[in-house]
């Protein structure tokens, strides 16, 4: 798709009139007094938690925003592979690829040694490496992703609709009320006849400051971000412009002799731009404090920078002038003296980093993709409140990490080139190697949560080398049986908040007496003690809170329907109709059997449990079936 | 995506709510006094023409339909891969494949040799072969497909909404009034306070009939539907249904020894099943006439057929009762005596199918994705008005083809199977052969226009075998140079009404002084004779009417964008900024190279011309430039 050719326009690019792209703001209304869970803060932490909550309509969940409606220029752009895993999962995934701009491949550039005011490329890369992920890396503005997930929480059962003008005032826990303990107050800044009226409050269970860096939330619990700054201003550009400098549709990354640093991030429609230009490298003249830096410095700046080359900026969409700063909050909750967690912070309120990892808004949304399946199970009494505890202790673990890695990242590529006048500096093929070595970061699928309740020990690790016990399942084509469908395995592990038990078959002949899978789909269906019996509720859907899959090794042709396992193709719905969406077989197409790219164990098969947040909670023997009820018995309540 | 487990509900899956998923009316308003363009109805044929239509401003366009609403349930399911392309060209692709059913194999039954009350699979195939088309064969109810032209079309440029309730009544052309000689007199079946208002007039440039096989525009201007019925009534409907037969979730066709025969077609959601049942094989106590036909006959009729297998039907969501029948029109539109065509038909209007061949709905499409772009570019001045008689000599013969392929097919499917007692049935394995052998015709790729003023002649089909002149382009995959993305070249042939020129490039260094490549950008970006300079309006975007793209078979990354001749980064809109979508390079990954797979001349190089629905409209040496400018100069006005 192509647009913006004529200007920026906000909304959705499949309206040819800008008018009709933008949708309006919902008509203002009153907050409850009562509801489950209170997100503060309509970011994208939380709008994807609101979104993965509204898939839930037993539960009350109330989103509110101090801004006056939905954002509609600027801010973050980068969506990771595996952020764009998550949004396959609530089924916007395609959406968002065919709008946004698809990184293929970044170029390297660096004074030219012959004429060091001259900047010459050093290379081209890849940007990700192969197979780390089924999604690509995609660029779209913060605004549009915003607006999926508005779509997506309308449209659900719980038919979400923010309420915006809310100024958070104040935050109470009363831990002696037992049923909603949080109490919050707001300020209604829609002007009401009657002063009265603008406060209002709410009770909650649970309540979730997403409400950014300058969290009120997170002060009302007496945290605080801390780190250091490292003193370098970048401005931030998305412009339309015309250039001669050859890389302008891909991610470049440019280090000059004197002038300092840009990064270039091409963005969807076809024709904007984004730019970092590094700030730091101003001309004595310019040198002057942020507040009065102009896009005609930053302009003059970048066109220093990228010379030979030139840009002529035609028109600038949006820009802004930041300080790099890792910074992270002491806590991630209100836990104190050994009290359950009441109020839950996510996002920018919890850690920021510098923009050109690419961190902040991949590292906010999988913060709440993490604790919304958490609270659900929780406020649906699936799981004990223990559980919540996991939201902090796996996701500052993360944070810490991630800090770490985007303070090296940012140091690098504000480093000046190595040189004689520069021994200190960063040789271009130096960062170049750290570029690649982190692309797991980058991508993030390097998130790896430690041993837990929710994460099992690493003893059988080996029968599934290629998934590793604590990261993302990480998909691999497979055949669906019932329809032949080629497909992704981890297209399976939707957002509706159910666990997966994946058994990989062991090579006996399926189904005969010796199969693990049948042996499994026995245990699963009628022992006493399968997990699926205990753990879930009469009148649900089997496959509600655990939800069985296999995948054999034989060609799909080769397997009847015959010989399967009832319990793998259940009745569901009113009507009892068959679910034919449980069985696959392996791909046998060239590269693409997923025994050989996951490394499992063809001889013996296993089972991966798989977290509703699709991170691999366990691997256990296809025969461990006592393993397999021990692991959700300490996960979840019985039924 | 899994839908309907509870019963059918119309509308977008993606809303949670039945009540919110369908869109309600559009508010009743007057018809025009005057428009460029009626449509009358709003099936496939005539929502396929107003989508095309609604991509132009300058153009006014009003489309009509009988009932008093869209369409909810029912009708047409087929989406061949061919029509799967057409979508693409919208933007629509995406979003319909992820909500359809995707067939990939068919499993053939015929009776039991041992015991032929019983029926065995014989054979289980692949749907489509290997790389006759990037699009999967797809089933959405017709519904669905109407939903995505109404919305893809209100949200364009023409903003056009179907005016309901409106009965057609005359139609009138009096060639003595140059401006709109058309006039259209509808009856709105809106219940008006004053009977005078219920009628209504339109004048118009050119009116199109897509009201169906009784089509009132093909009786007012004098023509028939001609053909043989078979006198083979079959049943047909959409259930939800509990079965043990295996292959309930592929396409299954199933011919058992004396009860008839079934065609199974599974629907999108994952439960709902389209079942054809063969009526002429009834109990004697069955055969009653159509009208006291009922689903108890009918299920019954399908048990018997499908045994020792049966289904057990909970909901039956749709069912109708038809007569193949495949029947022409004597023509499709209303020349005579030398004058030029006003009026046309296209679907149904046209010719009448079985539907288990597909071919109804998809027929249908092509016919207008034929006929739009005919239109825009006589109201626009691009072409003179003789460019409207191709639709009928393309259409005529293209549906004569397919419904000769379609009685074979479908006499093939309600055959018996070849016995000692039916020596004249239809060996199961012949039948499968012929729908091997005619899988392009099903797929909808086997469509070949005739040498014309705008199918040029097969001189140089060599340079580029296979790429069929007169047939659709047939994409293969490249890499665009500008930023790195592998992608179809086929897709960027959007629906925006524009010719192409793809230049392929010879194995000259690019750009050197004997490139191909660089001397035809010369000669269309300067030269007096230029079809790009001669038939684009001034003012107009440069690739607005002819639209220059060039592949080069060096390794993108070898070629440097200042090397490019600027005419491949076109200036474009207010700002003059540079499109980078113009240039591509071969994909050099096993089994991509366009070159190798699309049977084009390495050394030499060639020009493909694409007209404006995707269809190949000539094949030239690189270097013939009067051959270029020729062609064009028989198609387009100058500007």
């Amino acid at each position: 798709m192509q647009f913006h050719l004529n200007g920026y326009h906000p909304g959705d690019p499949r309206y040819s009139d800008p008018k009709d792209a933008i949708i309006p703001s919902p008509t203002p209304r009153p907050l409850p007094n009562k509801c489950d869970l209170v997100i503060v803060g309509c970011g994208p932490a939380g709008l994807n938690l609101a979104t993965q909550l509204s898939k839930f309509s037993e539960i009350t969940t109330c989103i509110t925003e101090l801004k006056d409606d939905r954002l509609l220029v600027g801010q973050a752009d980068g969506i990771a592979c595996r952020t764009l895993e998550m949004f396959q999962a609530y089924g916007l995934a395609s959406q968002i690829i065919q709008e946004a701009y698809q990184i293929s491949e970044v170029g390297f550039w660096k004074p030219d040694p012959d004429q060091p005011n001259h900047i010459i490329r050093s290379s081209k890369i890849d940007d990700i490496e192969n197979d780390l992920s089924e999604m690509p890396h995609v660029i779209l503005n913060q605004a549009r992703v915003h607006d999926h997930f508005l779509d997506a929480m309308e449209k659900s059962p719980g038919k979400l609709v923010p309420f915006y003008s809310r100024r958070l005032i104040d935050i109470v826990v009363d831990r002696s009320i037992e049923d909603y303990p949080v109490t919050l107050t707001f300020e209604n800044s829609v002007i009401h006849p009657q002063p009265s009226e603008r406060i209002e409050t709410v009770r909650c269970k649970y309540a979730v400051g997403c409400d950014g860096a300058r969290s009120q939330v997170r002060q009302s619990i007496g945290h605080e971000l801390i780190g250091d700054a490292l003193n370098q201003a970048w401005g931030v550009m998305d412009v339309l412009l015309v250039t001669n400098f050859p890389d302008i549709r891909l991610k470049a990354i440019i280090q000059s002799a004197n002038e300092g640093n840009i990064i270039v991030i091409p963005r969807e429609g076809g024709y904007m731009v984004r730019l970092y230009i590094e700030l730091d490298k101003l001309k004595e003249d310019e040198r002057v404090d942020r507040d009065h830096i102009t896009t005609e410095i930053l302009i003059s700046a970048a066109n220093r920078i990228i010379s030979p080359y030139f840009i002529d900026v035609k028109e600038v969409v949006w820009w802004s002038v930041y300080e790099i700063g890792q910074r992270l909050t002491t806590a991630f909750d209100d836990r104190k003296d050994g009290n359950e967690p009441r109020i839950f912070l996510a996002g920018d309120a919890c850690h920021t980093h510098s923009p050109k990892a690419g961190q902040g808004m991949n590292t906010s949304l999988i913060d709440t993709w993490n604790l919304g399946w958490k609270i659900v199970h929780v406020l649906l009494g699936r799981s004990n409140n223990w559980l919540l505890n996991t939201y902090a202790e796996e996701r500052h673990a993360v944070a810490k990490e991630l800090i770490d890695f985007d303070r090296e990242f940012a140091r690098m590529i504000s480093a000046k080139p190595k040189s004689l006048e520069n021994p200190d500096g960063v040789e271009p093929e130096e960062f170049q190697k750290y570029f690649q070595l982190f692309g797991q970061f980058t991508a993030g699928v390097a998130v790896q949560y430690k041993p837990s309740k929710i994460v099992g020990d690493t003893k059988h690790q080996d029968l599934a080398q290629g998934q590793v016990i604590g990261k993302r399942l990480h998909s691999a084509p497979v055949i669906r049986h019932g329809d032949a469908k080629p497909m992704h395995l981890g297209h399976c592990v939707t957002a509706n908040g159910a666990w997966r038990i994946f058994g990989f078959a062991d090579n006996c002949e399926p189904m005969s007496p010796a199969c693990g899978i049948r042996n499994l789909a026995n245990f699963l269906a009628a022992d006493s003690s399968s997990p699926i019996k205990i753990h879930t509720p009469c009148g649900s859907e089997i496959d509600s809170i655990i939800d069985f899959r296999a995948i054999f090794q034989i060609h799909h042709r080769k397997l009847e329907r015959s010989k399967l396992h009832p319990f793998l193709t259940p009745p569901k719905g009113r009507y009892g109709l068959s679910d034919f969406e449980k069985v696959f077989c392996v791909d046998h197409a060239p590269g693409k059997n997923i025994y050989d790219t996951r490394g499992i164990n063809k001889q013996t098969g296993c089972i991966i449990i798989v977290r509703p947040d699709q991170y691999v909670g366990g691997i256990l023997a296809l025969s461990d079936f006592e393993g397999l009820a021990n692991y959700f018995s300490k996960v979840l309540t019985k039924a």
